[in-house]
């Protein structure tokens, strides 16, 4: 007998059908003699509903009331799972975040987890219960009602996994597992086995959106078995997450190929090559809390250089006019160009610590098919390139050929 | 400076233009001076939403998981009054029942106030907060959420208004005060400036849903200043409900009317006069958890008697069930008879203490228009009669005349 913690996102537990359907799959498995703990989100549509009512209500809504007005969504969603349970002839029982507790900090929307009492759930559990938690949400120290930030519910069911020592956390999700790239562009992306924690970080932060990668992180620091799974097609055995590269059965060079259309990229040009330059140019752009994601310096000619970086797309005119009217005077740089029509394109694995010629094979084949790489960054398992936007579905299609990521290893 | 507990039911709170409207009510208040405890029910709608849900999941929701689910509908109207609040410039603050602490019984879905927490309210009131409460909710001693049962916002406000010893509760509403009753019947019917508690009792109880009869008999206990007041109206004073006769200006020897044809009559025939027998009849139908109203034994001839009472409309087919299957043949009474085709009207007045020849004067107009009386229960500042439905509101107009409500006292 394990103790198994799963999740299940808004569009598994999206009608009242659908959450049969959950509780379907739920009994199969305690049925076999597991206990179980069940972390839900709220109903697709509903926290957008909620989030559209606070607008209406305040233009820039309360942090503190915004949560007790989300959180209410989850809170929906384990009551009727709950419900849907015990009409089935099982013994269920739902808590809040603030119930079970999920201590976290004070930080409203982006909540982080501190602490989990474990002593409620663990007599629930041994007392045949089937345990529904509600996700996305806590309580900090004082009483209040926290949320973990958009898709925090997966991290709630790796919090509660870590904290209870389960066997497995299992992610069930609209798709059966991590692919290799997305079907939708290349459909002879192949589903992974195996992911080490690291690829996962890396595709996960670069839109990939399988899992939230807190989550990731979470599931890396606490050693939690975190598996991909679908709500929806039975039997599968999804794709599970790592921790080790010998746990790696099929050790590819590369593992996925990721891609992004959300950014923006700014080049401030004939910056003076001086020490303390980059946080003069970034520092202004991080006080308008705008997030930087790449950010290149080449090395200097003529006592200047170029620097760039890329942002969200939706900051790209801000981060222009901060630039413009802040920087570029300050510094006396000769201009400032950008553009938002542009793609990432990211090939990601561990394999290519071993490998030399990686990099060169991936800008080859973007040559051969006249991809011109306007920015390039990399990691130490991960290169990205910036390329014009309508050459990405071209880019991940050609690449995921390259490093024959159609054919299993 | 006075403390005041306001409570807006649903429909003042049905839409987010309506809860700015609200907050504009509030605002008023507490720019003159006011402390504010703001108690709010769920937007009107949103119960019966999540009822359906429940009885999607499961035929007769689990209690603990209904409480868990509606109470997600107040919590939505803090958060999103509190947002109001807060951009109109105030400072707002919500809190869950959970929150407060308003401490419950665990008797889930029709749970009793025990106890609440002033402190963590008096230190937000005394630093200028607008406290906005959840409704109708509260927790038991070990964590589990609960609720008042329908329409116990009212009773939550009241509570709140005893535990922090508050001015005035006042209960905004769809109707602008107590009326003699109810204007679409009588259209001369007239708001009363102040009905006593006992009064207000009895009308809540024969059907003038103003207010819920729990937070009355709250108010009651604890010497709670309850106003009921118009949400929609500007400027009205509305009817103060009080405790003592000598606070009750206008006098009158009857206050109002109130009917009600939610109710069958049942009457045992030939029933033993002999001790227990009442026991006998009503012991199974208690058993069968269904509510009786009105109960009339007259005295008994040659050794029997015929035993009358009245319960809910719905309940009326398994009550006559249960007395034909198991009281009749048990006690030997010779038949059971019924009608659903009832109604009660009431004329409610303390003065009628002081006074001689109420009664007869009721009875006599009810004669004048050819009104059959069917039953007749009196308390000691009531007088109830049955009659058949169809004369109900031809019998309150009368009654309405007769005792000339439609003239200031």
């Amino acid at each position: 007998m394990a103790l198994i913690v799963q999740k299940y996102g808004g569009t598994s537990v999206g009608s009242i059908e659908r959450i049969k359907n959950v509780a379907c799959r739920i009994a199969k498995f305690q049925s076999s003699g597991h206990q179980l703990i069940v972390v839900v989100s709220a109903m697709s549509g509903e926290t957008n509903r909620l989030l559209a009512l606070a607008k209406e209500a305040q233009e820039n809504p309360d942090p503190r009331e915004l949560d007790v007005l989300v959180s209410t969504g989850e809170q929906v969603t384990i009551a009727l799972l709950s419900m849907t349970l015990i009409e089935m002839g099982f013994k269920a029982r739902s808590y809040t975040g603030d119930q079970v507790s999920i201590h976290t900090d004070n930080a409203y929307n982006k909540a982080r987890i501190l602490k989990i009492d474990e002593d409620k759930l663990r007599a629930d559990l041994d007392a045949g219960y089937i345990v529904v938690v509600a996700g996305f949400q806590g309580v900090d120290e004082t009483g209040n009602i926290t949320t973990l930030g958009r898709g925090g519910s997966d991290t709630t069911g790796v919090a509660l996994a870590a904290a209870l020592r389960a066997k497995e956390c299992q992610i069930y999700t609209d798709v059966d597992g991590v692919y290799t790239t997305d079907p939708r562009i290349v459909p002879e992306a192949r589903r992974l086995k195996t992911i080490t924690f690291e690829e996962m970080m890396e595709l996960a932060s670069l839109g990939s959106k399988v899992l939230q990668i807190r989550s990731v992180e979470f599931a890396g620091k606490y050693k939690v078995r975190l598996r991909v799974l679908s709500s929806f097609k039975e039997g599968g055995e999804g794709t599970l997450i790592t921790f080790e590269e010998d746990d790696n059965m099929e050790q590819a060079i590369i593992s996925g190929i990721a891609f992004n259309r959300d950014e923006a990229k700014i080049t401030v040009l004939g910056v003076p090559d001086r020490p303390g330059i980059a946080y003069q140019i970034l520092g202004p752009v991080a006080d308008a809390n705008i997030d930087v994601d790449m950010i290149i310096q080449n090395v200097g000619v003529d006592g200047t250089t170029d620097f760039s970086f890329t942002v969200h797309r939706t900051e790209f005119a801000r981060t222009m006019g901060i630039l413009k009217d802040q920087v570029q005077p300050h510094i006396g740089a000769r201009d400032v160009v950008g553009g938002d029509k542009i793609a990432k394109v990211s090939i990601v694995g561990v394999g290519m610590r071993s490998y030399v010629g990686i990099a060169s094979k991936m800008f080859r084949s973007l040559a051969e098919e006249g991809i011109n790489i306007q920015m390039i960054s990399t990691s130490e398992i991960k290169i990205s390139v910036i390329v014009d936007e309508k050459y990405m579905e071209l880019a991940v299609r050609i690449l995921h050929k390259t490093f024959e990521l159609d054919q299993a290893p």
